[in-house]
């Protein structure tokens, strides 16, 4: 028999529902790597912002994007929202 | 010998470059299964949006925050983002 498209539907939901928490525990995981840094840089009085990082973190997002096939633009502005609440997290450490 | 604090960093920015692949990998595969979402809708004029859904998801991602110990509010914006691109792309393959 075939599948109604509401059951394909609430298939492809369910898969969703499970990479969502993938996505939710990972991240969680990423801003406890870098509240770490956050720490280590507050103490030593380092610049919140690395420049060159950055440009180096969004080209190897923008690469493995296209690998993945995921809009690498999108990408882009995913990560650009990301590393932004990771320095505003720095910035309130240093206070 | 204690590690100095830039091969701490150092360290955790090998985790954070990582991590960010895994996440890169998972939205990739979200969006296949919002696109065979999109199809079917397409191909059977159901309307881009489910408000109900949409508002059972948010509530659903907030509580795995809690849990991946995420901010709630940062995980609700990136969501939020995700699904708006999620409609976009859909509405585009009613065109």
């Amino acid at each position: 028999m075939n599948k109604s498209y509401k059951e394909k539907i609430e298939e492809y939901r369910e898969s969703i529902d499970r990479l969502d928490s993938v996505l939710i525990y990972t991240l969680g995981e990423r801003f406890e790597k870098t509240n770490k840094i956050g720490k280590i840089k507050a103490k030593n009085n380092l610049p919140t912002s690395d420049h060159d990082r950055e440009l180096r973190q969004i080209k190897r997002i923008i690469n493995i994007a296209n690998e993945a096939n995921l809009d690498p633009i999108f990408a882009e502005k995913i990560f650009k929202t990301i590393i932004s609440e990771v320095k505003n997290n720095h910035n309130k450490m240093k206070k």
